[in-house]
């Protein structure tokens, strides 16, 4: 048991299972592509000094979408039907992919905090002494925790996951202290949704290393279809909420600031406003 | 008969009920990319204010398109052609997935409630007030619905039937008692559509249920292929108007508003307008 790695390439998945599992990577694709389609469209709705941030969050929704296209027929190769509907679904001669993941995550972690350092519009060189050090510690976050999702051993596993672990305990340390400095200068109506999604954003990342732990807890649950299932689940969700949802809060931060800079942002409600000559798109 | 649920897997369909479904299928299609399409293009037509409306309309018939794009695949190849042109369609070793239709409510159902109350443009405060109440109970009814509608007992088909009921009931208040004090503040010359609206929705909404009580009732016609047939045509003709028919009344609530409120948004007419001063996209 603590010298092999199970739940990496699960032999067969029940006809529930591998159900259960396709319909959320769809549910992904379909969260992921018209989030980022929305946040495109919504453009025109937030101050000129905010639109960066949405296409970054349409962007990172947008790559997002292609790696869950190709997880999803990849799954679909992988464990094909079996003689009936009700059959298992056994592993074919084609691997299921967890890099298509880290290549993800690769891309987008470092543009989430990019939409959220640049959804608080601070001045150029705050803004680029946060991001000098959240980018690359992220980016080295991701790849120090592939060679361990791919290992077969426990051993490589928990030595690369504990190495990937340094640089997401910096990234807290800049979140949490040195971007607070910058957090007491924005509006008070947005401190607290920011201060939330900067939570959410570590919380929704503590998702990923506990269901990278799953294999090396190992067992019949963890190490089985079961655990895979959860493992796959648990990513797509959290996928979910720490990129589309993260993106429309981004939005709703952008807009609400927008309103409170200049007052034809705030144009939903019925009250005549005579101030309304609309040059927006 | 009371202890099984059939109508779920279909052994067989002849030739003419395929083709009933498949050309339902494809309509479905057409009509909610192109809807999505014009709402998206018409947008400039109405006041910046209910902008926001059409584009979650479009996005509610966007996302119905992607799933209907699946469903359409999924069901060619889960009763693939016979010997013949003629002969039936057989249940082949891929679930027709009615987890798709499941999935796209969770989505797009939440998002209607959003567009109906997006185009009465109330104020932030009541907005804020519906959707909280809205959006997670119609969250609910569609979650609460799937374990049954793929349960395989009649007894567990009822039960989640019957506790996807409640949120339902809590909707109607909402809107007809809730939603009504906001109502008296409309325009006059949009409070009837807006009311149909309401009622469309909620009518609409009642399909569903009927179709999901099919299986229940079982016997030859509704546990059988003709059930299949009728719950399919209804879940996609329902679909057509809650989604790309109900978008269009959307932006046609938003025309007429937008109409009053600012003259240079009734431009339709061929008298000369000196009023025109153009800075719409």
């Amino acid at each position: 048991m603590l010298t092999d790695v199970s739940g990496v390439n699960i032999p067969s998945l029940t006809a529930g299972q591998f159900a259960t599992v396709y319909n959320l990577f769809s549910l992904v694709i379909a969260s992921m592509l018209f989030t980022a389609l929305f946040l495109l469209l919504s453009r025109g709705r937030v101050a000129p000094r905010y639109r960066n941030a949405l296409v970054v969050s349409a962007i990172v929704c947008g790559i997002a979408a292609y790696h869950y296209f190709r997880i999803f027929s990849n799954f679909s190769e992988s464990y094909p039907p079996g003689s009936s509907v009700s059959a298992p679904h056994n592993l074919s001669n084609i691997e299921f992919n967890e890099a298509y993941r880290y290549v993800d995550w690769l891309l987008t972690v470092p543009l989430l905090l990019v939409e959220t350092v640049a959804v608080m519009a601070l001045g150029r060189v705050a803004q680029r002494g946060l991001l000098y050090k959240l980018v690359p510690a992220s980016a080295l976050m991701i790849l120090l925790g592939y060679p361990g999702e791919i290992a077969t051993s426990v051993g490589s596993r928990a030595l690369w996951g504990a190495l990937s672990t340094i640089p997401f305990i910096y990234l807290l340390y800049v979140l949490f202290v040195e971007l607070s400095r910058s957090l007491v200068r924005q509006p008070v109506e947005v401190q607290h949704t920011i201060k939330m999604l900067r939570l959410a954003l570590v919380g929704l990342w503590g998702v990923y290393p506990i269901a990278y732990l799953f294999p090396m807890i190992g067992g019949e649950f963890f190490g089985g279809a079961s655990g895979f299932v959860l493992r796959q689940g648990g990513y797509s969700l959290a996928d979910i909420f720490a990129k589309a949802a993260y993106g429309l809060a981004i939005y709703k931060v952008a807009r609400v600031k927008s309103g409170l800079e200049d007052p034809t942002y705030s144009d939903d409600e019925l009250v005549p406003d005579t101030t309304s000559r609309d040059v927006r798109v």
